[in-house]
């Protein structure tokens, strides 16, 4: 397969450091070893390398993954990382053609990775009551190539979602309870709801919500990515990590009525 | 959504017990509450509730999603668990479209996980050179209504894949490296290979080979999943976990030609 | 170094199974092999094995150490384990001579590694509510031999203490802060405080109370011991573990005074 | 309880940094807040503070506890962390009177804690084949105020130690297994050899090894220590942690000969 212009293409120097980048005619890339033309790019076989403009630095051509995508946002908020959004992904049951509410957009990392699995006939739509922060987001989806599968909408979570029966919906608030729910009413039966949330009171006052609510098959955890560090007789796992992102949450939501 | 006749549908008691059923005329499930004939589900709401024919047990009718699939499979080895399989498909890059290799197959609950990434226009490739576990996987595969996504075939790893410029290749051996060079020639240039092995030599061993044949960006790590228990003011971590299933390792094939 | 009669000793089959005897004359040890007459214990060498009288069943004889005698200890509560003892005792600065308070007393298993820690002049004063608890680890105690160094009393934890000028208290309460002003009273001048609880919820109000009590250096965290089975080639954690059993909170008494 | 001259105390300030210093005539600590003359410090309260000449910065003062040594010792090696070598001396049964075998003793973080726990009538004989970091390390235990209860020697591992009959033996080696039969030469019957080392390859050889020379109850874990941030409302892990030092390793000598 070959580098097309517009492609974004991952360039990962010898040490692993990684570049993502738009491949346009005119632009470059600036790195400590020196410059690339991104245009020479073009008609380049993935999995292949080129080198800075004096040689000095090797870079692979490399097709981005989700994770690449999720890392490399813009971010003015925290996001949410890749090893949580492949869970929520799978536990919330997102595949192609999947309708799925996310609110708040934050930075956009989670709504890159919704769009990629909800695929070419599925919708995520993404709503946030930060301005500011949605149209950093929308960039980010945008560079990403996903923008065609996301509808963008400023809205406070408690005035409630445009949607009727989606088949799941990922809250990401500090109040999370606040979109609860909106989310039983945009929900088809059935439907999955999820939640991050950093702090253990989050997670408890939001649980028993969605039970009072006639959530089912609600279960809380937390993902821990542990890196090793194989090497020949030595291998060991890394010394520092990532020990906390947040709590996961999930339920279905069943027939019972709301409580008026 | 109403449920239809064919439909595989997820059945959950009041303790949350779980029975993966499909929806046939005729057929009834036996629950230690007493019988559920699953005719009568067709036409009920996804998110509702069924009796059993004695009105002892309630059950919620919902639809299920791959983490339930993948641990309803009919076990004749070690299976692989969904939240490795989350975390492989996004690594992996697995998207609508994608054509995978996995090899082995095993019981095929990673197969069911790679089947429903690929979507319907993708394919997955799954090799297995044990006859008895791969009949059994096809009929898992067959119960989770993704067959016609996945080829099977009866294959050792080292004899090679008929598979050329293949997105990713997903292995799950005992000796990982048997299956490297077939990997490195049916994967495109850029192509991801994930690996999953339970044991410290297994990953070191595999990333040096891997090293050799040019792969770049070999990352390895474990993924840990730990449940907490939410409660009104009594929240807590689970006392018991899985502590371990497997070490992760991935790399991207370059076009660093093969030692000959 | 030689069995005498009265000792405690630990017998540990070939599976690895451990039995915590006391050497007695007349007494016997009944185990799924067969029996061993403790009296022939007697003049053993530690390291050394014996058999039970069918020669059945081979059993090394080897000192006890505190974790043995931890979890050998019969329960009639919770336990607190050797991990979190280790580490609690160290963070206390519990040394030979130390003057420590424990409240609540439960199984006594806590009581033994602190009577341990603190030495022949040393003194534990252990305070529980329950009376029949207490007396449960009044004999587990005698039954590791630590006895002398423990005053045993029943009392709630928030009619105080009656030592002062202790050199740490460690508090295993339900409600931990009933046992806070006591303890700020007892303490001597930049004495440790330790709690062990199993929610969030309670080293949440625990920590805030203890700020304001004037309470410095408040640290919280947890323990996890997780297993490995090293193997030749095939290295690797266990693949369950006991995945919590308390929070750990500690903090320094200063000479901050009391609201009254 | 009084501090006197020649004592060694914490001094804290508001953000929780510690600095650790001898009372002395004629000393001062220089802050980033201003100077403190520790003479002054001389018949202070524990628990009380003091504040900079400027009176910018307060400080608490403190008796420093072990983990508050062993994480001040000036570092020319790695050090064993305060969570390891708690965990260490309670698996090994270390109290007062212990004889213990320390190597190496690297930058003697590790000493001091073990000359804790060895009490006044303990000994610690520690070797080390460095003359250079052992000469760092006995200022380090002298700094602690433990220089007493330790013997220091320049040694390597196989050329044997020249105690007999000791209570444990602690391997801190990269080749831990050179230790090995020195060991089993000085260990009482029954007596206990614990190791830590950073990667699967070590303790995987070392535990075969151990083995083969007759132990037995050989146990392997690691242990992880993960802060909370108690905070009213908004409990939660913190963002970071320590993930690996070492794996630890325990084994029980028996009376089975070594292999000639």
């Amino acid at each position: 397969m070959k580098v097309k212009e517009g492609d974004r293409v991952l360039l990962i120097d010898e040490k692993g450091k990684k570049f993502l980048v738009r491949v346009e005619k005119g632009k470059t890339l600036s790195t400590h070893y020196g410059i690339i033309e991104l245009e020479k790019l073009i008609g380049a076989d993935f999995g292949d390398f080129t080198y800075t403009h004096n040689k000095r630095g090797k870079f692979y051509i490399v097709e981005p993954v989700i994770p690449d995508l999720m890392m490399k946002v813009k971010r003015e908020t925290q996001i949410i990382y890749p090893k949580d959004a492949a869970i929520i992904i799978m536990w919330l049951g997102i595949k192609e053609g999947s309708r799925v509410i996310e609110i708040g957009t934050g930075s956009g990392s989670m709504t890159i990775a919704l769009a990629n699995a909800v695929g070419e006939n599925g919708k995520v739509y993404s709503y946030d009551r930060n301005e500011k922060f949605q149209k950093n987001a929308i960039k980010n989806v945008e560079n990403a190539g996903l923008i065609d599968r996301v509808e963008f909408k400023i809205r406070q979570a408690h005035e409630g979602f445009d949607e009727k029966e989606v088949d799941a919906v990922f809250i990401d608030l500090p109040s999370p309870w606040e979109a609860l729910d909106p989310a039983v009413v945009a929900l088809k039966g059935g439907g999955r709801l999820g939640v991050l949330s950093p702090t253990c009171n989050q997670i408890e006052t939001m649980s028993v919500k969605m039970k009072e609510r006639g959530f089912i098959d609600i279960t809380s955890f937390e993902i821990l990515l542990r890196h090793m560090l194989p090497r020949k007789g030595m291998t060991r796992p890394l010394e520092r990590m990532v020990s906390h992102t947040g709590y996961l949450l999930f339920g279905i939501k069943t027939s019972i009525r709301l409580p008026e």
